[in-house]
C-alpha cells in the first residue's frame, strides 16, 4: 500500500469538487515578526499595536499578504505540488482581519480545467477560501496553475474556463470592522499624502532595491507551509529547465508590497488583488525593484475617512524602477500585480 | 586569572558526576514559529491550537524535537564544546509536554568514559534530563560523544561503558496527559492511515527533498543555544578534516522528521528515540531525502485510541529515498534514527 | 508631484531641529527569539522569565542591544538613508527596561553639523531618544554619520560640533527598577566570577568565532527596520567602493556582545555605551572574534549588589582575539566599543 503521496496531477481534478486542505494553523505574533524580518515592511497598522488601536482596531492585524501566503500554502499539497507554473490570480478579497491567536484553515473549489495542446499539462483554476476558528471566511481568491499530467495519454476533459472579473468592483471591497482613518496621524508613516493626492495615470518609482538571499525565500516559503518541491530541492531542480530552485512567486509579491511603502506609505491596507501574473521566475541573487501606476480611484459607500486606490505594482529584476518597465519590454519584469489599497482621505475632501 | 573557558576535555569528566548546565530558557510560541520556518513541519498538534484542543491538550505543545534540541544545546558548553564527533543517542523519552511559556533547564550525569586507543580522544556517555520550571522532568536521553583530550599523556581512566537498551520498552512510553486520539479527524493531516494500516517490514519513501542553506542551519543551531564551534567558525574549520563548518546533526534529525510527514502524517507525536547515529556529516548545499521502515508495532496498556509504531528513519544525501539505501552502501546515508511514534488507531481495530 | 523619497541629504539638516521618526513598533517575545537565533546570546536575564524573576524583574526584558537597534533602525530613513559611513556613538544609556508588548517610538535632535573639506559630504550629529507607549524615555544615544550632499555646491553651514563626554559618568548609570543581584545564582551562567574578580587592565579573549552568513545580517537588519540601501541592494553596491552589500555595523556590536559571554557571562546587563567606532566594514563570509579589556570599575551609589565594569570590546575579523589586536595594527579590527556593564558583587566584597 502506497503510503506517501506524489500529489495530484492534472487528470485527478474534477470540476466542482471541493478540496478540504488538511490541517489548520494558529497564526501568532511570531509569524508577524518573522515576516517583518523577511520582507522589511513598514506599514504601521500591522506592526504597532498602538497605531492599530489609534485607528479603531483591537490590535495589530496579521499582514494581509502573510495571511494570503499561509492560505495559499495550505493549498499547495493538493493543488500545485506538481505545478509547472503558477499562472495567475484574480478576484482576491480580504474579508475580515486576522489577529494573532486565530487558527486558519483553507478549502478550494475546482472551477476550471483546460488541457494544454501538448497533452502533457493542463490548467487548473481553483477558488480558495481561508477561514478562521469560527468558520468565518477571512480571505478568498482565484488562482490558476499549469499542472503536469501523470499520464499524457489521459483524455482531455471538456474545457471549462471560468469567467473572472478584470477587477474587483470597489463596491465589494470590505473595510475591517472598527477601522476609522478619519483622524489619521501622518507621523505613523512620515508621509503626508492622502488619497486625494494621487491621480490616475501617475507612476511612482519606489527607489529601493532588495537582493534575494537563498535562505530568506526558503524560510518564508516554509513559514507559509508551502512545500512545492521547486523551491526546496536543488537536486530535483537541476533536471528542470531552470537548473536550480525557484523563488516562490509570492515572495516577490511581498517584496513589492514592502518596497512600495516608499511613496505609498499611507496605503495602509490591501483590500483586493484584481489580477496578478508572475511574468518571469526569480532566483536567489536577483535584486528586486518596484514601481507603481495609479490605475483607478474609488470612493467607498458611506466612508468619508478612506478611499480605494487601484494600483499596478510592477516588480523588476536588476533594473531600477525609474524607467517604469512593463512586461514584454527589455527589462526583466518579474511581476505585475493589480491591487486595491485603502488610504486615508483628507478631513475635508478636496 | 583565566576568565573565559575552552570547555571540558576528556580528562575533566568523572564517572557519576552531575553537570548542572548553566541557565534556563523560556520557550515561547516564537520558538515554534521559527522552528516551523526552519524545518517546514506539518504535524498538526504542534502547529494548531485548535487541532491540539480537539485532541484533549490545553494548546499546541512545543515540538518534541525542538525541546530535544534546546535541552541538547544546554549541554554543549559542558559536554561537547570540544567534541570530535557526536556518536549516538539512546533511551530518549519525552516525559511530559512543554507549552509556550515554560522555562527549561537541563542537567547531565556522566555514566560512561572510555579512552580511545590513540590516546588523543575518549568517549563520554551522559544521561541528560530536561526539566520545566516546576522541576518536573520533561525529557531524558543518553548520548555519547568523542571528546578531545587536552593532554594526550593523561592516563586513561578505567573504562566504564553503560549498558543501554536496544530499544525503549513500549511499556515505558508516556502519552501526554489528556491526549485522546479516539475521535481522530483525518482532515487534520489529509492522510487516512491509522496504526493498523502499517505493517512491520514496510518501507516508505517520503519523496520530498530539502537542500540545506547555510544560514538556516546556523539560525537553528543558535535557536537551540548550541554553541559548538564546528558549526559557526569557518576559520577554525578550515584546519579541520572537513575544511568547513558542519551542519549540527540534530538539524538532519529535524529535517527527516519533517519530511516523514508525507506517508506518516498521522504519526502525530514522537514518544522515544531508541537509538540514533549520525552516519556522515552534512554540509550546506546537501539535499536531504528520507525514507522509513516500520520495525515494530506495539499497543499501549489501557489505550485503545492510539498505538506505537517503531520506525527506522534514514536520511540520505543527494539521492532519492526510493532506493531505500542503508549505511554501508553506496549512497551517502547521513542518519539512521530509530524511534517510537504515536498514531491513532481505528475506532474498531481492523 | 514626487511621491517617494530619496531621503535627506546633508544640506537638509538644521541645527536644533527635531526629527519625529515615523511609526512606532510593538516589540514582542518573538523579536527576542529571533534575535537569539541571529546572535546566539546566552545572558540569562533576557532569555529566561524564571531567571529574570529571581532577580526581581517582572519578566525577561528585551535585550538592550535589540532595543538599541530597533530605535536606531527608526532613525535610518530620516538620518542615514544617504549615509556614506556610520562614524561613531557616544553617551548612550539605557533608561528603563522594555518588555514584550511595549510599543517603541523614536525621535532625534540634530546637535551638530560639519561640512567636509571635499564639499561632497558632511557630518551630522544626532541625539536620539527611544520612548515607550507611555512616552517614557527608554534609551538615548548620540551618533554621527557622514552623509552625502545632494548638491556639492550647496554652501557649508557654520560648523557645530557637540562636546561629547568621553565616557558616561557612572553616577548617571541607571539600574532597572526592582533589579536585585544580591542573591545572584551563579548557575544561571555557569560562571563564578563577580565584579570584584576583574581588574583594570585585564584582557579577556572570548575564544569563539562566528562566520557571518548573508541572510543572517539581512534578517537582523530588517528586524530592526533599518532600510539603509547599502545592506540590501547588491546592484547599487556594485558601484560602491566596496563592490557589494555591507553588513550593518550594529550586527557586529551584537555579535561581539554575544561572544563576550565566554568570560563575561555575569555582565548581565549593558548600562551604557561610552563610545563606539566601526573601524572597518564587515561582509558576509567574515569570521568575527572578540576580546575585551577592563578599562575601569565603579561602585554605584547605594548599590551593594552590583557594580559597573567599563569594558573595551574589540571585534576582529578572521583573526583570533588571543593576540589582543587594536585598531591601527595589522589585524582587521572591525569594531571598538567602550561600554559599561552591570555585574553582581560578592555578598561580602573582597
Amino acid at each position: 500500500m502506497q503510503k506517501s503521496s506524489r500529489g495530484r496531477f492534472f487528470e485527478h481534478f474534477s470540476i466542482g469538487e471541493t478540496l478540504h486542505h488538511p490541517g489548520s494553523r494558529t497564526i501568532g505574533a511570531a509569524d508577524a515578526t518573522l515576516y517583518l524580518a523577511l520582507f522589511g515592511g513598514r506599514f504601521p497598522l500591522q506592526l504597532s499595536a498602538a497605531a492599530a488601536q489609534s485607528c479603531g482596531l483591537a490590535g495589530a492585524p496579521i499582514d494581509e499578504l502573510l495571511l494570503f501566503h499561509i492560505v495559499f500554502g495550505k493549498t499547495v499539497a493538493d493543488v500545485s505540488f506538481n505545478a509547472v507554473a503558477n499562472l495567475g490570480y484574480a478576484d482576491c478579497r480580504w474579508l475580515r482581519p486576522v489577529f494573532p491567536g486565530d487558527t486558519i484553515a483553507a478549502e478550494s473549489q475546482v472551477i476550471g480545467l483546460r488541457s494544454n495542446e501538448t497533452g502533457k499539462t493542463g490548467i487548473v483554476y481553483v477558488r480558495t477560501t481561508g477561514r478562521n476558528q469560527q468558520g468565518e471566511a477571512v480571505i478568498e481568491f482565484v488562482r490558476w496553475v499549469m499542472v503536469a499530467k501523470a499520464d499524457p495519454a489521459h483524455p482531455a476533459p471538456i474545457a471549462v474556463v471560468p469567467e473572472l472579473p478584470a477587477r474587483v468592483d470597489p463596491a465589494r471591497l470590505l473595510v475591517p470592522a472598527g477601522l476609522d482613518l478619519s483622524g489619521w496621524d501622518h507621523r505613523l508613516t512620515g508621509q503626508k499624502l492622502c488619497w486625494e493626492d494621487y491621480a490616475v495615470g501617475e507612476r511612482i518609482d519606489h527607489i529601493e532595491g532588495v537582493t534575494i538571499a537563498e535562505s530568506e525565500h526558503r524560510l518564508a516559503t516554509r513559514l507559509f507551509q508551502n512545500n512545492a518541491r521547486a523551491h526546496f530541492d536543488a537536486v530535483l531542480q537541476r533536471a528542470s529547465r531552470f537548473g536550480r530552485p525557484l523563488v516562490y512567486g509570492g515572495h516577490i509579491i511581498s517584496l513589492a508590497r514592502a518596497l512600495s511603502f516608499n511613496g505609498l506609505g499611507n496605503a495602509v491596507l490591501l483590500a483586493a488583488i484584481n489580477a496578478g501574473r508572475h511574468v518571469a521566475p526569480a532566483f536567489p541573487g536577483d535584486t528586486v525593484y518596484c514601481w507603481s501606476e495609479v490605475v483607478d480611484m474609488a470612493k467607498l459607500p458611506g466612508r468619508a475617512d478612506l478611499g480605494a486606490l487601484r494600483l499596478l505594482l510592477v516588480a523588476v529584476k536588476d533594473a531600477a524602477g525609474s524607467a517604469f518597465p512593463r512586461a514584454g519590454g527589455d527589462a526583466a519584469v518579474l511581476l505585475e500585480l493589480d491591487v486595491w489599497v485603502l488610504m486615508p482621505r483628507r478631513g475635508r475632501p478636496a
